[in-house]
């Protein structure tokens, strides 16, 4: 079978290396375009991150010849790729307009950038947890008078962490009101170069500009109910969020204290429901849907970063440490890779979803 | 002025070496005489650590030549000096014993050990906090028969950083019923050798052996009042604690968020409370008493273990980041130095205050 | 085809942890059967290794349920068994005497243990450069009386990451007289626990016991001729090797000059050389053998350990920063993975190589 | 008695805090003037390094409040300071040209940037080793037509680990011909952003631009003659270097191989040479001069960054591990802090030479 022919926007950056390195021998997508700034036009792609290369395996032999677009100039992927995934680094504004175009031309837009997060009509997709809300694509499509082209985003890196615990457990029918959560987050999750490493050796950074409020707000609106072609966001559940820099490179840790309404389940029916916790990607045999998605460990001190980030090819999400929270009824600690699970590899997934959906 | 006489126990571990630096040059004290295991005892202190010497200042020539005595040994101590730093490690019921036995002949001990921080009548103090709990001594001394021995005992480091931020908020009349507690804990906490640079490189823990118990009951204590001799914990604060170890060499960072009962105060009250907020060890003009005991820092992304570790002389609590909570009233973040002020600078004020207060 | 059944004794330690992941699909070998210390004996592997399990990867299910063995307690291996890797850890004696034992008893011992690699009769391998001192094996035999058992071994892990780029250079005809070699060694190859964090953040420790004689003098019987069934070592070769502790994870980097006698190679002979380099392993087509062995990458700024460490599944040697020296002729960088290349996987590798040879 | 005014140029920058800094309570230069680049001109000093001050100590308060001159315009320095310290980033060119313009108009210029270091009437100075070349400004003043005012620079932070170590063996007499140096850098080396934490967090960089050829070159012209009013660079001695980035905060460590021509010190002479090595900035008793400017330590393992860079208020060098080298004739570890040694300590240490000395 023939696979689908892709484009990266913003493809030279770290998060566009990431689905050059990741979309390399996918089963389904084929890397066809390339595009970046006006500066990469025009240059080879191995030419073009020729020095700025942060994947320690070599630049895929397949992407190295393709010739690099100008991403402002959307005529360009025309005939090339049906979907592209977008990771361009710009004002949001200009990032906002530039995925409008491409859309409008009929592409298939999957994004990274927080730009059209908070969009009414874009759907904020974690495929574990609200693969339906991919259905605001029709009102979209309508609303905007297109055809075949759309748009989707992935939520932000910080909430990947524990998102789809809560909701493995939301989905088996009990009541979460409120949540503390305190991040220990990636210095991959600030791009390159990111924090300097005379900040972060022998150190820790306790903020993250836009973060918490990112960490806080995101997990209401994945976790939000379709009604009548609009996402009505969860209202009933408070999320606290204290995200901090720590001198790793990739993984986020996130440390969560949960209050149940009503009933509330037992140690053991939370980590049963998490070990048997399974959803739509999986269903759907996605090629990049972690097997199982939520993996529990019992062992006192982990999940920790550099030991459970690579799980389910850094696609699932680890928990471990759940015990009674002496303020709240629960807490525990949930870790996933930033970079791959919280960018480049949740945006393929997405993309995944959206093909087994039938959206292009 | 003579300098009183002093002893220091377990003077060969990483506690007891830091103890030894710290005295070295104190306007009241003198280390006369240093004890640690049979294996050291009758060397000279300089060969005792040679090759294990932790510090990164040279030992102090005063104590170099010293020889050490076998700590098991009370009556070694005997005529040479007047009160022993313990910062012996061993199990808790070998420690509890000799500490007993050492302010039975007569030594006033003050000790970095969690032996004795649940025993009714010995008081657990941060000078800043309770200075007024050293009348516990008089119960004890009447209970036990002692004539002129004590034991006062500092609590855990892990509580530093937020304990005395949040007793500067109850003293000004505030009342806390609830605390989220997330730590982010130095290495030097858990001692010579702690974790292996295997486990903290690239790397988070998620974990530390019984701190959270301490991290969430010490404080109860350390709040509580002097009733009718005893201290009685302060019953109406709950707090959670989640405490992981990171890869900063010292200084322990808390995340704290808080709730109040009854009035609230407003963002600029707490910050000019903390920045005025002065006490016992500052009025009695302590040595070690850091002035002020509570630095404010405005800055978005401070207190940072690397930068604020060393503020007043490291015995300053730094906090920053106060902002409105979405769960709870407000958060903040806290910092101190683990291995000044949460152990043996910590030590050192107490029994600075002891001294001031007459106990011995 | 059945695959061959392998032991493994010292199977709980960090390098015996090594082997079982390395083993778990490996095309020729099973591993039927580990061994450890006596406390260990008679557990399931999985709770032998419990709690102490230091590999990101979980335990491979095959090895989950094996029972531990004694490896004191030669006779368990029989039947079992046909080669054992050792990554006993004990005294040199006792290493000595119980891979003598096992060799004995028929077995094929492979050790990553220092303990016979000054032993004349005993080859110590790094099959891309002397794959002929396995004919040693003869001599061992026929002197010790052996028909079926033998021991090889390999040498120190900081050497792998100069001695074949050295080697490749001598077989293409150069003759190189001196060598300065400062190697940056990771910290597992100190196993666990090793340095301690507290000693690593932020620093770097300039002195590892024993690493530069062994740096020194191994490279010379590897590099050594076989005459009249014994190992020559390469007496006209000195080198002088400085070793140094970073707070790296995995991957020695060594930075070498060298200098030349007689006929000099260009810098364009060299890497030509380099990149065309391959050797038995790679000829007899054995599993684990990196193709190609010798990476050169022309970045002015490579190798780096976390970058070039799991090139050819973390087997090959990457090289780089070729360059005139102001005093030898010649200077570069070159980087292995030392728990892999450098210890199980070396290990593994040259039980191939025997295998392929007709060894066992 | 009134200090001297000084000036900072390039204040704002890392250098420039270290400056600021390091002066503030100096017993003989108070500064009185700061200036920087034309987007910080006009500004208090506080507000210019708002969000950038990079010292763990706070803003000292002298400097707060001066307003910030363009250090471009020469004549805003005027009636201010006499001398000024240059930690100007820019162009070579620019930098050559500005810093000639401020001693034209009669200011001692002390530079830390390398634009001058080759310039054949500046003196390179390392105060403990070529006081003398001082002598150089009277060729300098005479050429120029300057009457007052002077250029005197610093070499590279690289050479401070072993230059001082190499040349108290050659002023006891001994002739060195050949040295080989390998260096493993501290981050803050690079200034700040400088590497970020993504390129060094368990990693090596075996690569800083440049470094090499100054660490190979600089002391040659450090260890030159006085010869008719001109520095005549040292032939006799070959340096190599190998320069590499570890992820150190501060602390530069050097592995050095040495040969002699001629006589051998013994290795007890050696430790002696540099035990009892002191010099002219001892001898004039200058206010920053290390006393002793060599340590040397004994431990197997030591010098090590963290523990031994701020010996003697991080003005000395500390070297260990002098033993026999397989190559060369001996070898040893040397360190000094690269941000205060190496940069604005080395270039106050200069000053106050020049002053004592009577060149301003």
């Amino acid at each position: 079978m023939d696979r689908i022919k892709v484009g990266v926007l913003g493809a030279t950056g770290m998060v566009g290396q990431n689905y050059i390195r990741l979309l390399s021998n996918h089963p389904w997508f084929e890397v066809a375009y390339v595009a970046a700034s006006p500066n990469s036009a025009g240059k080879r792609y191995a030419d073009a991150v020729q020095g700025r290369w942060l994947m320690a395996e070599p630049i895929p032999e397949a992407a190295r010849g393709l010739i690099v677009g100008d991403a402002n100039m959307v005529g360009l992927a025309k005939g090339k790729c049906k979907l592209v995934f977008s990771a361009i680094e710009a004002e949001k504004d200009v990032v906002r307009r530039l995925e409008e175009e491409y859309a409008k031309e009929g592409f298939s837009v999957v994004s990274n950038n927080s730009a059209h997060r908070s969009t009414p009509d874009v759907p904020m997709i974690v495929p574990e947890v609200n693969w339906e809300h991919t259905a605001l694509i029709s009102t979209q499509r309508k609303r905007r008078g297109w055809n075949q082209g759309l748009i989707a985003v992935k939520p932000n890196c910080s909430i990947q962490s524990y998102v789809t615990p809560l909701y493995a457990l939301i989905r088996a029918g009990y009541h979460i009101e409120a949540a503390f959560v305190t991040t220990m987050q990636a210095v991959s999750g600030a791009g390159f170069p990111g924090p300097a490493s005379l900040q972060m050796i022998d150190n820790v950074i306790p903020f993250i500009k836009g973060e918490e409020e990112k960490s806080e707000q995101e997990p209401l609106r994945v976790l939000g109910k379709l009604v009548n072609g609009e996402v009505v966001a969860e209202k009933s559940l408070r999320i606290s969020a204290h995200c901090n820099r720590v001198p790793v490179i990739d993984g986020h840790t996130a440390c969560v204290s949960m209050k149940f309404a009503g009933p509330k389940p037992s140690l053991q029916d939370i980590i049963r429901i998490w070990s048997e916790f399974t959803s739509e990607p999986q269903k759907l045999n996605l090629p990049s849907a972690p097997r199982p998605p939520i993996i529990y460990r019992g062992e006192p001190d982990r999940p920790q970063p550099r030991m459970d980030r690579d799980a389910g090819k850094s696609m699932a999400v680890t928990v471990g440490r759940l015990r009674p929270c002496n303020v709240f009824d629960y807490r525990f600690v949930g870790l996933s890779h930033n970079t791959v699970r919280g960018a480049a590899g949740g945006a393929i997934l997405t993309a995944e979803l959206l093909k087994a959906q039938g959206y292009f």
